[in-house]
């Protein structure tokens, strides 16, 4: 263990600590006036952000950073304005932290209350994407709890470009020091160290592909809300419109195929799937999604290739779709529970029974029936923002708005009570 | 490792995860109806389970258990007639599980709703009480979850008497086999493999001392609920009525000392300690309360020991108390913010500011004006049963009933929607 960076990063927890409870007692008022002015601040620093920026790029490019990730590392002036947006965009949210949840009266007069608190400290881990910290300074600024955010080495001097702003923004305001604190260093370390912080923070937040989330998962001492991970299935019911069924599956697999939410197998009713393959095989196809099937999908669609256990379980993240040709909705719904990261499921359906009995057998975070699944997001769910999708039960399942990011306690209004 | 009764506890795990999934689609009707069941088994059973209850006894004796612990382990007519109840009473609770929490549709149409679902697989660990068995069996059957018990070495052969009984009455019903199994050994090992079966637990709740909790925060890779460590304060405002005050800190040290939202510290306010403190600590000295006060405290009543620093941070769990007069509303605050455990927190004031400030600022689970701290339980809340109360934030909070046994799913229903 690296006895200075722990010192350090065990000094940033105090001071988030500290921050974090005059933070729980901030009027929204005073937090959204800090937000605005975080806004303009990430314009006003534009120059000095896309500089930085430069050099995080430049770095990867030398060491043979892959086009994705340098795609998601890049800053231009539009994505500044997007991150400024985001920040406005949270100032205007109702502020969750207050909300008396409920309130009953016992029988002895006791009124208990149940209201809603910050969690308190917040711990990030991201990659490589520099809006991460941004949105996560903003969410956990709007509802009260300090941050500590470790993102990606890759962007560090970029993450560097737009504390300084936020900060600089903020200071002389009646924001507590070390509201949002970035660690500024690329060591690896640093994660290990977060991990044993459990007197710091509250919750640790992974956001990255799944490697990241499992060594976090495994690996922290720190409560962790697990997010993300999507081996998501669409079922074509027999009594499925096969139009509807075309248009979902297209829509989920190629309007973004790089994201949790995006369909990675289909399972198709053996009854329909003479009628629905060949088209919508064909038109994935000259979509540019490479199809792998089991030995009836080849037969219907020649341009399959076969499909192996591995693609049962894979989360592909790319325009490769697997597809399965199943008996009966029973096999689909075993080989969902089989396979499935609980993340977002459909079923296109036009049979009542049907519908109802996949909404309520399916065990994900998400259950569809006749839409996509790429609508599990926060925004489309109308929550305002997201911090992520939790895939776990605990705390938070599904997208993660505002209210995830609070914990409640209770109050009790008492006359002199006491327990007989 | 013991890789034998690694793959037996595995088993167990496998067998639980089967089960939840059927667990988690019955109805009411049939969970009930297999409590009452229970109920029935565990009064007839009565002989076996006070004869197993013997046997446990005896080694305890043999061991030197101290009288407080034979106590908790001891079973006797009244107290399997009060398990019977317990079931009962969670039979006739109203079930959460398909309580559709809130539902609203969206400018495309999506109706998106949250349905509240089981966890899964509970994992309990606890110590010598054999009615933490039947109770948690009984909370997790209710709620749709299977439940892997672990409860104290000692009082293994009670539990086995207790589980066979339960086990039988349910024997030929619709409840799938392994809806709530013990760990029938009385090895430590087995809680340290507890920790590492992420595939079949979806919670750890450790019941017990601080040190068991301890261990479980700090060894388990199952996300935990911490519960029950509680250095509980109350605060004697300058304007408190002092007959209230001082029926609330006698309730709150003497009605039960042995638990944890007893007081262990009492705060009094400069300006009231000369009125207060000589009457009251006269009455607790009287009821076999050691007083352990500052320098302040025992000018004014004789009989305090001197506190140190150490007292400040004890849950005593006894007829002790300590006792610290301070300047302001402002002190006590900060006392309790650095010694709390957040757990439940008291004020006794007359004053309307002081007492919303103390509500507002106070960071535990539950907060109090005017009433004694003892009131923290899910049945004085009035929740019905009680899993254990949370001294953490995430996920529940507090006083746990039934709904904190449970998840929630989105399902969303569609019309063919697509995602632009």
């Amino acid at each position: 263990m690296d006895d200075k960076l722990r010192e350090k990063l065990f000094a940033q927890g105090r001071l988030a600590r500290e921050a974090a409870r005059k933070l729980g007692l901030m009027p929204a008022e005073a937090k959204n006036k800090a937000l605005l002015a975080m806004a303009a601040a990430v314009e006003e620093q534009e120059r000095d952000i896309l500089a930085a920026n430069q050099i995080d790029m430049e770095n990867a490019r030398g060491k043979g950073m892959s086009g994705a990730l340098l795609d998601r590392l890049l800053l231009n002036s539009q994505r500044v304005k997007g991150m400024a947006n985001a920040l406005r965009e949270v100032a205007i949210l109702p502020d969750p932290v207050g909300e008396v949840v409920r309130m009953w009266t016992r029988p002895n007069g006791l009124q208990i209350g149940q209201i809603r608190v910050p969690l308190g400290v917040v711990g990030m881990i991201y990659e490589a994407r520099p809006n991460v910290t941004v949105d996560a300074a903003a969410l956990c600024l709007k509802t009260g709890n300090a941050v500590i955010l470790r993102g990606g080495s890759e962007a560090l001097q970029s993450n560097l470009a737009i504390i300084k702003a936020l900060g600089q923004a903020v200071a002389g305001s009646k924001l507590p020091e070390g509201s949002f604190q970035l660690i500024e260093t690329a060591e690896r370390e640093a994660i290990t160290i977060m991990f044993e912080m459990r007197d710091f923070l509250d919750v640790l937040i992974p956001r990255g592909g799944a490697g990241l989330i499992q060594a976090v998962v495994n690996n922290s001492r720190v409560p962790v809300i697990e997010t993300g991970v999507g081996n998501c299935h669409i079922f074509i019911d027999e009594s499925a419109n096969p139009q509807m069924a075309e248009e979902i599956v297209v829509n989920a697999k190629t309007q973004r195929p790089g994201v949790c939410n995006a369909v990675e197998t289909l399972l198709v009713h053996k009854r329909e799937a003479e009628k629905i393959l060949p088209g919508l095989g064909r038109r994935l196809v000259e979509l540019g999604v490479e199809i792998r099937g089991c030995r009836l999908t080849q037969e219907l669609l020649p341009e399959a290739k076969p499909a192996t256990e591995e693609d049962w379980e894979t989360e592909y993240l790319a325009l490769v779709l697997a597809v399965k040709v199943v008996e009966s909705l029973e096999e689909a719904l075993n080989h969902i529970s089989r396979y499935g990261t609980k993340h977002s499921e459909a079923i296109v359906t036009s049979d009542y029974q049907r519908a109802r009995r996949f909404l309520q057998e399916v065990d994900a975070a998400a259950v569809y029936v006749n839409a996509s699944t790429r609508f599990t997001d926060g925004g489309e769910y109308g929550l305002g923002a997201e911090i992520g999708i939790s895939t776990q039960k605990l705390h938070a399942r599904g997208p993660m708005g505002l209210e995830t990011l609070t914990s409640i306690k209770y109050i009790v209004y008492g006359d002199g009570q006491i327990r007989r």
